[in-house]
This record gives structure tokens, sequence and C-alpha cells, in this order.
């Protein structure tokens, strides 16, 4: 290899580098532990979450929270782009993988990407001490929306049932909820513009992540931020959506629905 | 729309039948359970899955059961031809869902469909109450290797840490295993041509899933046979092993490797 | 390698077999044909695909025919189930690639199967030496609509001008149409059932298809079931129809259209 | 729906907005042109693209090039990531489509997209007057290297072939090639600094793509700048590459290969 390379015959070195599971010995690891190990300690799928992605063994209520967030956004219903692709998809008699997959490719900026996006701004914003007001108000200079903030229709006296619960475990288990503690002060100033601009679930598991990631102790601040720069969040997302984008094919399949084909009288055609 | 079908405009009705999730409410419900009573009740991931996919509220033991596959199936290292691509793909710089679709596509008959066939098969034969060495004679005559059955490096003597735990698992809190103990017997029998033959992880979460279903007492037999049919246990392996699939790009995106390339004297030239 | 595969340490041999491109000289050459030599040649898209998915050098009119089958499949509209997986996509913002490949997973036995479909029941029927009425029946009797037959619109006094332009092209210049009469004696007997129950373009070009494997005397009868078989076809309307989803990512790009949700009074919520 | 819409009940307009095809009336239509029309003009492949992506009749010159373009893009080895995934999903024994994407998801900034850096790059320079070494300098202080030169064998006195044979067909029949001259203007500097920095193929073709946009004279500057911005050409080479996947996936199912498994021993497993 060593002579390709510097002969210029192969652009790049040819073997690849893997730090997250070891297939080799008598059964896999997930960053050094057994599978046994993980089934006698009764792992639960935010246990295989934190050795695959974080390559660490978090605590229990950091895990348990991870658990949370996976159900909490396994599924939004069958009109969102990536539950319809899936469905369209699961119609045309397709194989369960490609309605999955013709869904997840839906996922992005504007469908699904909240999380990673209030992570971002909460932290960069939080971090440098900014008040509430000049966030908002810088955001607004910018022209974007504050991710993590807004609701269509709830509001001020008809709070997200989810956001409570993830802050009553949150205030409970957490040793700091600094950055939900943030976001909260941004709710209370947008919530002077208007009744609908609450911190909604995506805002509150953002922010909830950053500070997880803080309380166990495990992680470096350029740690943390290599996290939310490469959009572990969104990871997040797209693994509990599986779950819902699943559900939605074999939904479709036993119902036996026939080819989608959207009306002719629904499209404008134009020039 | 009827009139439109009438006139041979539209080919299929164009509405969505969905019957999983209700987004419309105050909060969203999976199959009739809403979000918070979800969280109330400290569901997990097997919840989520139970609800979304089987439109059941399955018991905890079997919920429980599901979580475990779900962790023991998240990865299996980097050079299965899954994590394979989604290496590939995260090295040539792509956004993480592209990575693991291009790893997701390649689960099919040769990479990962073994659960799903072992159920097959081991539902049909103990259905009918073929005794195993008939089974497995039937199958060796069809030309078709058993699946659920064979380990490269397990056997007899040195069985795999990951069957025994799912067994005792299943034995301590199961009804009734009597699918795990036909798989047992076709075992004894293939011992006998062969150390290594042992009831492989992948035949025995087949099988145990078998078990669940009947267990329950919440699924007909038709619906059992619908499960079997569409293929709900390849999703649950989709599923976990996107784990795994997202912890591979996140890995390479940490190690920040460059653009693969197979090497060119790897590479049989032929016409 | 040897070793490592007598050991058991890799279940199949780990380098790769190639046959239709290589790259390693001073151009890549499609089949033993180089670039320049491609380009000198005035080479069409048609070429191209018959150096790298038959491994021949078809004859003119043969590439000819590759290219207009290409032209009348590259679109059909926004309404077709991958075109409007693909608008959806591109609606969520998502780049070029992914939007194409969610349209691009539709294609299946519902939508764009029956080019292929076409050519291997007409394959089967003629070469065995069956009457048309015999065929008909036959695929009644198995409850199968023949494929290649039949149009929601066209009927026997109001042909499908592509149909024609196809046929005419094909009478000039293949040596011989016997697939394709024989399509149209299957058509002959299927109008007698019904007008609407024509030789449609997908009839057309699988028939057509057949007679050209045939007529350039190049493929032995087994290379041809091979063709039929592993569904080339399939390529050529996927080749073809990205060409159209590429062409819809960048229509709702260009007229910067917001994210699809599907409305909810469009979907029955069902248990 | 605009009562729903005010009263919050939805958040997008429903109805879809397409202008590139229409298969309301007899015979589809691309861009306005009938099926029929386009077989009679003896329409090729290039024109298609020219209709459905550029909604114009292209001249015949610029639609041959298109040809060329695709032609030329259609394949390159089966090293490079994409045709490698596509090889590995191939032997798992997945469809045709699901080998097909798994290689188009690794096309991005690091695999096939040096067409639309080229061509965006030189524009900038280009239209702003810039001298070739001020651009290259330029581009050398951000730390870019110039997309479109330098390639790992040819040379200035070796030239690509197939740059050669792009360059004649356009000084032939382009009205002007103002871009390419640039190209090549930027290629006497850099080769300066070394021989192998010549104009790559993907330069050649980014450049004349300018050239061809600007001699046509049906785009004002804000259209051609949209097509630069939203990345045509990344098109290009996704459609034409498609021809060399499909015919890798093809190749792969012809010659029978079994499961694709990385060797251990090339992996470095690491913490
Ligand atoms: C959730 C959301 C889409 C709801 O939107 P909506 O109910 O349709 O609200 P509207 O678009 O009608 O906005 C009403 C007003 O509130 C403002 N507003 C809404 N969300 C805002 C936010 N996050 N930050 C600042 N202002 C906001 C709007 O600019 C608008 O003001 P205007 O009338 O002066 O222009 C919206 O709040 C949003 O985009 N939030 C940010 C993204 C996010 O967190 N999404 C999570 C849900 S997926
Ligand atoms: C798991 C497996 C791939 C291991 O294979 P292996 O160690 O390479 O075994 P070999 O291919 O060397 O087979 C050795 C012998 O056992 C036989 N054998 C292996 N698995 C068998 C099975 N499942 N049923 C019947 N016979 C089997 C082989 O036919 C062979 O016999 P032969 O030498 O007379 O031809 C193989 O057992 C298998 O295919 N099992 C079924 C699929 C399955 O359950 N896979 C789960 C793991 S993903
Ligand atoms: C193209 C097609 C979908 C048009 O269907 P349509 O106009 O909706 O026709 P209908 O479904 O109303 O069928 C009308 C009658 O013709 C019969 N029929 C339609 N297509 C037939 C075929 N290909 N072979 C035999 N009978 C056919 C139907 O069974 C029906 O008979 P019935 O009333 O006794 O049940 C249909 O002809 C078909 O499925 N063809 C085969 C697939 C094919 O070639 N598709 C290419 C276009 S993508
Ligand atoms: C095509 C390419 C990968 C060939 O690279 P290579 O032969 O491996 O060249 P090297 O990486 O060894 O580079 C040799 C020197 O030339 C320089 N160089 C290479 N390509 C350069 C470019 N496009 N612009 C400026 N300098 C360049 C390198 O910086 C290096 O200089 P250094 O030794 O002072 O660091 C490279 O030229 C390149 O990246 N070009 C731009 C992208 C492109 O056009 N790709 C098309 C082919 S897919």
């Amino acid at each position: 290899l060593a002579m390709a390379k510097k002969t210029g015959k192969v652009r790049a070195p040819t073997h690849i580098v893997s730090s997250i599971c070891d297939d080799r010995g008598e059964e896999p690891t997930y960053c050094g532990v057994t599978m046994s190990e993980l089934i006698e300690n009764d792992a639960n799928v935010g246990d295989a979450i934190s050795l695959l992605w974080f390559k660490r063994r978090l605590p229990r209520y950091a895990t348990k929270f991870i658990e949370m967030c996976v159900v909490l956004c396994a599924d939004h219903g069958p009109c969102v782009s990536g539950a319809h692709n899936t469905i369209v998809t699961a119609r045309a008699g397709k194989d369960l993988i490609s309605c999955l997959v013709s869904g997840l490719l839906t996922i992005g900026p504007r469908f699904g990407g909240a999380i990673d996006d209030a992570a971002r701004y909460f932290k960069q914003a939080c971090d440098a001490g900014q008040e509430a007001d000049d966030f908002v108000e810088g955001m607004k200079r910018k022209g974007i929306r504050v991710p993590g903030i807004g609701h269509r229709i709830k509001s001020k006296d008809n709070r997200d049932k989810r956001v409570e619960l993830l802050q009553r475990y949150a205030r409970k288990h957490f040793p700091s909820t600094r950055y939900l503690d943030y976001g909260i002060s941004v709710e209370e100033y947008t919530l002077q513009k208007a009744a609908n601009l609450v911190l909604n679930v995506d805002g509150c598991i953002g922010a909830l992540f950053l500070d997880l990631l803080n309380s166990v102790g495990m992680f470096s601040p350029q740690e943390i931020q290599e996290v939310v720069d490469i959009g572990y969040l969104n990871g997040l997302f797209v693994l509990a959506r599986s779950i819902g984008f699943i559900g939605h094919a074999l939904d479709q399949k036993r119902l036996q629905q026939p080819l989608f084909r959207y009306p002719w009288d629904e499209v404008l055609y134009t020039k």
C-alpha cells in the first residue's frame, strides 16, 4: 500500500479505521462492553445508543432520558413529509426498507431538524452569556425564527404536556438544568410578543440534551461542541422516527392499500 | 372524487387511510395512547414499537424482550455490508441520513434477514407437527440451509452467551416457549451432523418472537401469520441496526476520515 | 486471503470481480472501448448503455432505439408516485440526490414495472408457440392482467401516437419484429373484449426489445433469457425516469416551494 | 383550504405547482412539446434533458454536447465510492434500484462534485475580470484547491484525450468559448507550478457548460446564475453515472457474486 500510495496509484489509504464496535472476539462488544454484560445489566436502547454514539456508559438517568426522547419523537401522524413518502412507497408495493428510506430522505432543514438547531443556538447564546431579549432580537435582525420556540396550537395557558413531563423528569434527575433555564428565559421574553411563542418540545429536548452532556461530567467542552456540530440530535430524531415510518409501512401493507396517485385537480400546471 | 373516479380521471382513490397515530388533537396518540400517558407509565422503546407496529399495549415482559432484541442487534462491527456502505458514504462527506440509508439498502436476503426466515420456517414446521429430523431433512432435499442454525465459531461446547441469556429470560417470563423448544429440538438433530450447527442468535430471536406473539393472547392465528408474512422482524433488525449505522457514520465524521477508494489490486478486472 | 478463508476468518472472498469498465489505463474504457473512440464515433447515450449494460457494441439502429425509449419514458407528469415523492422531498429542502432517490424507490411492481413484465410474458408465450387467445385466456385463469395491454384513454380508434412511431421505426430498421407481431396478435384478441385493451407503450417497448435482442445476432438464447430474468428493462425505465425526477426536483427548487404537508381532511384516520 | 389555512389547521398550501411536464392530454408533453414531435425530430437524450431541466429547446449543438458529457461521465470503474457501494449492495442480493441508490448517495462534495464547483469558481472569477494568477493565488490563500485543475496521471506533455475532444467540439460548434479560454489561462498559470496541474475533464465540462448557457442566447444572467447555484451540473453527473452504477449492478448479478464482507485485517480497530 505504502508504495502504491507513493507512486500515486491510490488516492486514499484503503483500510478502514473504526472505533465503536468490535466483532472479532467471542461476542461483539459495544465500545468494549460485551453483549452479555449489557443484558445482565438490563441495558435499554438508551444504553446501546450511549455506547455506540457517545462511546461512554452514560448514567442511568441519562440513558432513560434518551429513551424518553426516542419514545416522544417516534411518530407524528401520516401527514408529515416523511410519513407521507413512506406511505406512497408502501402503496407502490415496495419492500419495507425502500418505504422507510423514501421517508427518511425528507428529514432535514425543514422537517425534523429543529432539535439540533435549538441546541446550537441556545448553546451559543447561553455560553456567550447573552440575555434572552438580546438573543431573540438578534435572531430577528438576522431574519431567523428562534428554533425551539413557537407552536401552532399550544400557548401560555395551554402548555404542551410533553414539555412539562420532560422538565419534571430533568428537574428531578439532572444535576443541572442551565440550558433549559435559558430556554425558559427565552420563552418568557417571546411570550410577551405572542401567546403561542412557547418553548416547544423540540426546544425542550435540545436544551435538555445540552444539560445532559454537561451534567454527566464525561465530555470536554470541545467534545460537546463536536456533538452539536456533527448533529447527533438529528440522529436521535432519525432513529426515533424510523419507528413511526416502519409502523406506517406495515400499516399500509396490512390495510392492503392500492397504488397512490396524486389527483390531477390538486396540481397547478404552470409555465 | 367519486365522479372523477367514475369518469376515469383518477386511477386510485387519492385519500390516505391510516391507523397507527393521530396527530390532530392536543397531543399525538400512538394507537389511542397519549404521549403523556406513555411517559407517565415509564414507557420504553419497546412500548412505542408495540403500539405503532403491533397496535397493542403488549405486557411489560414482551416490550422488555423487544428492547433486548434491539440492543442485541444494534451493531455487529464495521465489516458487514451495511456498516461498510455507511462508512464509505460517510467518508465521501455526505450527510448523516445519506450514510444511514446507503447502509440500510444492503439489508435483505443475505444480510440481516435470518430472523424472519427462521420464524417462517420454524412456525410452518412446528404448526404442522413435523418432527425436527423430518424438517431438517426436508430442508436439505430442497437445498435450503435451515435459517437460524449454524455459527462460524460457536459450537456445542462453546455456546453463544446471547442465546443463553435470551433463553433464560424467556423461560423465566414467557408463559410458553413452544417454538423455542422446537428450535432446540432442531438444534439437537443438527448437532449430530456437525458441532457448529447450533441454534444461533437469529434463530433464537425468531423462535422466541413466535412464542411472544402466541403467549400474550392478543393475536389471532391469522394475525400472527400476517406478522410473519409481512416481515415485522425484518423491521426490528432494520431499526436496531440503524443505531449501529448511525454510530458508524458519526464515528467516521469524528475520525475525519478521507474519501475511500477501493484499491485497484483487490479487483479482478475480467471480460 | 487463502489462509484467512481456510481458518474461517472471512466468510466470502474479499476481492471484487468487475467486467464492464477499466479505469486503470490512460483513459477509461467501456468494455474495451476508449472514451476517445466513443467520442470520435459520435457515440450517443444508447451506445454507452449498450457497452456498459450489454457489453456489446450494438448496431446504430439498436442504440438509436434505446435512445428513443429513454426519451419516451423520461417523464410522465408530477402525479405518479415517484415524481410525487421527489417533489415532496424537494419541498423539504433536501439535496438533489435525496430528492431523486426518494422518487426512485417507488419504482417497482406497481409503478414502472410493466415493460419488463410484458417482455417476460410475451417471450414465454411466443417462444412456446402459444396462440394469442390461449395466452390471454390462460392469464385470465391465473387472474393476471396481461402486462403491456390496456390504456385508460386510448382505444382502437384513437391509437397512442408513441406506439405508432415506435412501430414505424422498428418495421423500417429491425431485421425481425416477431415479438411485436405477437404483441399485436394479442391486441387483436383483447380488442374484441374491450376497445381500450390496446397494446400500450410499455407492451410495445417490451416486445420490441425482445426483437432487438434477437435481431442483432449477438446474444445466445440463454443470454437473452438472462436479460429478461435479471430485468434490464427495469433499468432502462429507472434511468429514463431519473431525467424526469431530476427535472421535478430542479423545478421545485426554482419555484421555491415550501414544505409540503398532506392535508388532514384527506386522511381517513381509522382503527 | 383557504379556511383551513386561516384557522391554522394546515401549515403549507397542499396543492402542488409543477411546470415541466403535462400528462393530462392525449400524450404527455415535455415543456409543451409532444412526444410524437420529439420522435419525429429525432430527439436524443440531450433534448429530453434540455426540455425537462432547462425548459427550453436548446439548439442541436448544445444537446449533442450534453449527450457527450453523459457519455463521458457514464462510468469510471468499480473502485470509486459509488460503484463500490452499488457492487456491495448487489452482492447482498438486493434489487436493482436499491443497488443504484446505495451508490448514488455517495455522490457529493468529495466524489462527483468537481464539475459544479469548477463552473461556480470559474464563473465568479471570469465575470469579475480577475486575472488567472490572481484567481489561483486567491484560492491558495483561502486554502481551496482550484476545482477542475489537476490530474493524478496526465500532465502538460501527456494531455487527456477527452479534454482535447471536448475542446475541439466546442471550438467548432460553440459561438463563444470565453469560459473555456479562462480555464485554459488558469491552466497556463498552474502548469508553471507543477506539470500535472492541467485543466481536467471536470474543469473542461464545467467551463464549457458556462459557454453553452451563454452562447445559446436563451438565458438571462440571473437564470445562468440560478443554474449554477442550484447545481444542475451535479444532476448531469448523477444521471450519467447512473448508467455506470446500473451497469455494475447488472454485472454483479450476471457474475453471481456472493455476499461481500470487508476483511477484518484491513480494519484498524481503535479506541
Ligand atoms: C412552530 C412554528 C412553525 C409555528 O408557527 P405558526 O403558528 O404558523 O406561527 P406563524 O408562522 O403564524 O407566526 C406568527 C408570528 O410569530 C412569529 N414567530 C413564530 N415563530 C417564531 C419563532 N420561533 N421565533 C420568533 N418569532 C416567531 C412569526 O414571525 C409571526 O410573526 P409576524 O406575524 O410578525 O410575522 C413556528 O413557531 C416556528 O417556525 N418555530 C421555529 C421552528 C421550530 O421550533 N419548530 C418546531 C416544531 S417542528
Ligand atoms: C451461519 C452460517 C453462515 C455459518 O456457516 P459456516 O460456518 O460457514 O458453515 P459452512 O458453510 O462451512 O457449512 C459447513 C457445513 O454445514 C452445513 N450447514 C451450515 N449451516 C447449515 C444450516 N443452517 N442448515 C443445514 N446445514 C448447514 C453446510 O451445508 C456444510 O455442509 P457440507 O460441508 O456438507 O456442505 C451457516 O450456518 C448458515 O448459513 N446458516 C443459516 C443462516 C443463518 O441462520 N444465519 C444467521 C447468521 S447471520
Ligand atoms: C393500463 C390499465 C391500468 C388501464 O386500466 P383501466 O382503464 O383502469 O381498465 P380497468 O381497470 O377499468 O379495466 C376494464 C376491464 O378491462 C380488463 N383489463 C384491463 N386491462 C387488462 C389487461 N391488461 N389484460 C386483461 N384484461 C384487462 C379489466 O379486467 C376490466 O375487466 P372487468 O370489467 O371485466 O373486470 C390496465 O389495462 C392494466 O393494468 N394493464 C396492464 C398493466 C400495464 O400494461 N400497464 C401499463 C401502463 S403503466
Ligand atoms: C485531481 C487531484 C485530486 C489530483 O491530485 P494529486 O495528483 O493527488 O495531487 P497532489 O494531491 O499530490 O497535489 C500535488 C500538489 O499540487 C497541488 N494541487 C493539486 N491540485 C491542485 C489544484 N486543483 N489547485 C491548486 N493546487 C493543486 C497540491 O496542493 C500539491 O501541492 P503541495 O505539494 O505544495 O501541497 C487534485 O488535483 C485536485 O484535488 N483537484 C481539484 C479537484 C478536481 O478537479 N477533481 C477532478 C478529478 S475528480
